[in-house]
């Protein structure tokens, strides 16, 4: 039985802590365009990859309650770190089905690899939850994994540092000091933000090692969700495009549009209900 | 007529963002050591410094706010971003005095500088504000105040990046672009993170350029602004130091060390009454 309301005409919904969820929502488009989207960016609270697994749950659950105002029929955790740390609550408190971007990325890593050997790049809260080596594991049991966090990676993102001497450098002080030693083959991208840092960590890492970002494998997860929950939207009809944000929206619009690859049309701001 | 519960015994409640007011606090715990303490770190929600003004004055607000439930009598705004766009709102609400970091430092700066050329640095969201503008033609509508953001200083400091190639480049990227040509010979650390950086930066200015951080004369006005109001604390007693937090404290223990000098006994973790 389905929740009323939850139909296949119904949105899906997507958050982030802030922008970087924008290139799992572009991602989203591209496989599903006849899908509608609400996305919500919790700017002010923005960033979740340094604070508590408690606080972002509690973060997590309350952007997910204002997307179901918007009567969405499947939640995307577009953020690692919420990803990582607040799934199982999400899970137990809502009604419809929630993808996180963590198990689609570590099944796309397991099938890159081909020595078995990957690292795993993200926040400190992402890499400290342990989440990537669990899901890695549990799909291939045999793969090595090594992780660290990259916690600079998202201000130079956010700042549109993303090329030339700064991000270089910080690039080859994360990745440089032996993660990859050992023949690592795969690089999972664990952050929402790092995508637009791809050039450069392909720079400083070689081009004999594969990054993989979980965006394409997490928006191809939804649309096999949707599928076998009979949630699919079968018939072209308008498309609508929500952006919501907690704070105001100018500079959300101004670095999203990086983000998404296209201008954004605008943004409502929203209160959370939030402790 | 003094509020009821505010003393001279009471204690001086000190908010920031998260971890940069404690270079504040260390410098008021140096100027007044007969003085109890309460810092509030909003760990739950820093940044302030590329949040919007709406967004950080509503913060601001309930950091004061529970920070009255100690019975303070005084209130220091340990973060230049509160400071800059949210003063004349918690000067309204409280029945407390209230010293922002701005003022105290504009004054230092401008007693500082001999050729009336000044630069500030600080987060967007203080610069933005044009409060160290204000407060340093105020004092003296002769100088001359060029301004810069520096947003990628915060993320630096919080993560213990302060010496070494990375900081340098980046410093040489803000400060170096034109900021102090004409012969400024007065650089303003307009945020509570920057003390930390404060030997790369005066390494890329050079030694001519005189740096201005505002805790120590945030310190010598609370000391007048208690004399004046007659609060000072005139007998020797029993010191409390309180430190509260809004996420799980262990990173702020971690790293709050670093910026007050010395480790840290342990910190409550609160709730905030914030849409």
């Amino acid at each position: 039985m389905r929740p009323v309301g939850h139909g296949r005409t119904s949105a899906i919904g997507v958050f982030d802590s802030g922008v970087g969820g924008l290139t799992v929502l572009k991602a989203l488009m591209e496989r599903l365009p006849l899908e509608s989207t609400v996305y919500l960016g919790d700017t002010a609270r923005v960033p979740y990859g340094t604070k508590s697994g408690e606080v972002v749950t509690r973060y997590s659950i309350a952007n997910a309650e204002a997307l179901l105002e918007y009567e969405i029929k499947a939640l995307v955790v577009a953020c690692n770190t919420a990803s990582a740390v607040a799934l199982p609550a999400l899970e137990a408190k809502l009604p419809i089905p929630v993808v996180g971007v963590i198990i689609p990325g570590a099944q796309a890593a397991a099938a890159a690899t081909k020595n078995g050997k990957v690292a795993v790049i993200g926040t400190p809260g992402t890499i400290a939850s342990g989440a990537y080596q669990s899901a890695l594991q549990a799909t291939n049991p045999q793969l090595e994994v090594h992780t660290r966090a990259c916690p600079l990676f998202v201000p130079l993102a956010e700042e549109g540092w993303i090329d030339g001497a700064v991000p270089q450098l910080v690039a080859e002080k994360y990745l440089g000091d032996g993660l990859l030693d050992g023949g690592v083959d795969t690089l999972v991208l664990g952050c929402t933000h790092y995508p637009l840092l791809a050039p450069i960590i392909q720079k400083v890492v070689g081009n004999s090692v594969t990054l993989v970002d979980s965006a394409k494998a997490t928006a191809e997860r939804v649309a096999t969700v949707l599928r076998e929950r009979e949630l699919t939207r079968l018939e072209r009809g308008t498309v609508e495009r929500h952006y919501l944000v907690t704070d105001t929206p100018n500079r959300f619009l101004e670095v999203g549009a990086r983000f998404l690859g296209r201008p954004l049309s605008g943004a409502r701001q929203i209160d959370l209900h939030v402790r």
